[in-house]
């Protein structure tokens, strides 16, 4: 690909030779010749004379020096995005249905699907123009997936789930796993409530590796529009998560828990069964949240408190030493003062 | 069905017409004409007259006025989750063994059972009576299943496993990869200590989706009968669970401790290896344990605390603003009573 | 396998009859008359007496006594793992391509591999002399995958990935998953970030069950040589861990974090993204990291502390009733001299 086509693509400034032409991208330190490399930030600056790249995309901002041909972007993360989908090795797979893939029967495709090999669809299966379902994938019945989406191998999708437009799920994935609903009888013995209800997985939602997602009791777990799941995430049964939400590595999402829009729940993060996330929250790493919380605000902490807060809490916790021994000091004080008041009386 | 079959079949008092039909169960607010829908708390009262549900199942302790039909129950979980099964899809697969499944030598199936497709079935194999492995699941050498167990998909049984009457294992989950066990050596080498044990799943237990229970290194690693593990958990070497134990998401269990019958482990806890949690004891979400428990007691926090104790300490340092002035102001005073003494002086 | 030879190969001091024969390996409470049982640490003297097994593995420095073989050995961890060696079921597969296995254009290949029944091997892929790809299993597209290694069933390795010799990946885990980037626009709306690096896996690396390992978004994640990885790990894009690292259950690292080399991060433990932790650091379990750690230190707390310095801090918050009460003396001691003051001036 030239350099100019680039610039045209990403609305950059071209500097330089617009012909070269670049095979790759790649990190600054890393880059071979044919690459093209990023400098999006002022750390990376010193690593622009030491790169072998033959080409740079450059954050307009930057104070910068180079004699190598350069794009000028503004937006860079976005533009950085832009590009990168230039280069992704082509791993759409051509349209297919393998022979080896098990379907049911009155299973529906739309055009150009790719049914992958060793994946095993159950019976009245829909899936939509261009979605991808890749090998060694399990759709149970009834399960209906969208266009233009994306199940990477190992994924188990279980019976009467409903998946959107341009979702990705990636590999060891389970959608709609039985929630965890046990009724104690009189003897100490949990006996199993039938999980009935469904998942619903809206459009341009992607879901990483090993998460779980459990169906409802009654009704349906759902995740809306955009929001992005990161690997090994647990979401309990009838939990309804926000659109564009952040959901990072190893959180867990307790069963009935509303989380609204605009929330971003940082790694490891655990919440309570039945809590109310509303919008535009952002929740630290590890914290472990009981209660509803305000929105528009941060927290951290086990139990969540306010970030402002949970900060001069760990302060107050740090300068105890000081306070242990000014109260020693004060306790001396008053005893020579004590002393002090007898001798005078 | 009708409303007077459920009704006999619940235990519960009629009242109205017992001979409509109804098609669903579903939540109060989201339910449709044909549907079926619950009242078993307070808080769901309200949303009686707004249901478009035709009859309820109310909890018999409850003031509440419908013109519908309704039947009344006592015992409200246990009896959901009986009615419940009578609605539960008719997923139970039809006996079959699939012509994709692979079988080893010397497999030994009990009668009806179903074995999915794409599903690996190794040699030696003995599987009881109604159980049923769903597709794309493997189950190693030796392995033992008992009867109306439950295996979904892409589950992982590695060799030499043993597993009871009744258990259901969700998908994504693996039984018996090796435990996490080194020799380091004198240059700092770790050397794998082959891990040479077993793991056995008793009756009635159910495992979530994408746990991880890890063969013993000698003997077995042993999850007792009725106990219930949610998803993501991990469940290290040697580790032996008792009897009715809950095990929430994501909760992780170090290699040989064990754990009495009745516990509840709450979501993301963490327990360091060789401990012993005893009898009846509950420990609530994220905490961390590190040292053996007392039985019969709640507790939280890392390192782990009884829970009036946890609390107590979380409102100690939430105080601790006051103690900073109060000593603050202890300090001004004294400086004051010292004046005045040298000034009396 | 005779008593004699065990000692031979351990390189153990042998006492009593050398000749008895040996079926398996176990505890020692649980041993069968067949069986050889291990003294490895004193708190398992007083089992010896009691144990059925024929002969015992005793570390030499133990003071016990019995009337049966034993044999007499030092490094008691290293011989264990090295005897338990001689007892392992013989589970390497024969090498054979199963006819059930899907295999792409260009394959290669070495000398003896086994590759299990419904794998799907991508085109391109490349694997080595005797390594074995067990049933279930995904290979993407131009993976290639060293010696001696063994990918359990059920794996998911992801295109464009290497992975080295003696490599160990138990069942559930996903390599190559995408990372965790996206760039958000004007909306609010996040864009997927094109993940476009691969993972590399040096040689005799271990990796758990449900292991979610990301690709990196340029450049590489990276796994080096000799390191250990536990269950339901996540490691994020372009994460670097160096040799012989310990990561145990549940650990989770953040994008861009470099890990040095010996160090041992305990389970759940948290680490922001782009944080660098030094040389033959010690992470305490479910700590919380946020900013770079100092090497050769042992750390504990979210967020993290030294080890003593947390321990200190735990300290300091128990004895915070004593502080209050202390302050609660001084307040009344001070009102008393200052009446007396009043009394007094």
């Amino acid at each position: 690909m030239k350099l100019k086509e680039i610039a045209q693509f990403a609305n950059g400034e071209l500097s330089g030779d617009g012909e070269i032409e670049l095979s790759g991208v790649s990190e600054l330190l890393t880059a071979k010749l044919t690459d093209l490399a990023f400098v999006l930030d002022v750390q990376h600056i010193p690593e622009i004379s030491k790169s072998n790249a033959s080409a740079f995309v450059i954050f307009k901002d930057l104070k910068f020096e180079t004699s190598k041909p350069y794009i000028l972007i503004g937006n860079p993360h976005l533009t950085f995005a832009k590009i990168l989908t230039l280069f992704l090795n082509q791993d759409k797979f051509s349209p297919e249905i393998h022979s080896t893939a098990v379907l049911g029967k009155n299973v529906k495709f739309g055009k150009d699907v790719f049914i992958g090999a060793h994946s095993v669809i159950e019976d009245e299966v829909v899936i939509g123009d261009y979605t991808c379902i890749m090998s060694l994938s399990y759709v149970g019945r009834r399960v209906k997936i969208g266009k233009n989406s994306i199940i990477y191998p190992n994924v188990s999708v279980l019976r009467d789930i409903v998946i959107g437009n341009n979702v990705i799920i990636h590999s060891g994935t389970v959608i709609g796993s039985d929630g965890f609903g046990y009724a104690k009888d009189e003897v100490g013995k949990y006996n199993k409530i039938p999980q009935i209800g469904s998942v619903i997985i809206e459009d341009d939602v992607e879901i990483g590796s090993n998460v779980s997602i459990d169906r409802a009791t009654l009704g349906k777990t759902l995740i809306k529009k955009g929001t992005k799941i990161d690997n090994l995430v647990q979401v309990a049964h009838n939990v309804i998560i926000g659109e564009n939400v952040i959901l990072a590595g190893q959180a867990g999402i307790s069963g009935s828990v509303t989380v609204g829009n605009n929330v971003i729940i940082a790694g490891q993060v655990g919440i309570a069964d039945h809590v109310n996330i509303k919008d535009n929250i952002i929740i630290a790493a590890q914290t472990g949240v009981s209660k509803d919380l305000e929105p528009n605000k941060i927290y951290f902490g086990t139990p969540a408190k306010e970030m402002g807060e949970a900060k001069r809490s760990l302060a107050e916790v740090s300068r105890l030493p000081k306070l242990y021994q000014k109260v020693k000091d004060l306790e001396k004080k008053i005893s020579e003062l004590s002393k002090d008041n007898k001798t005078s009386n």
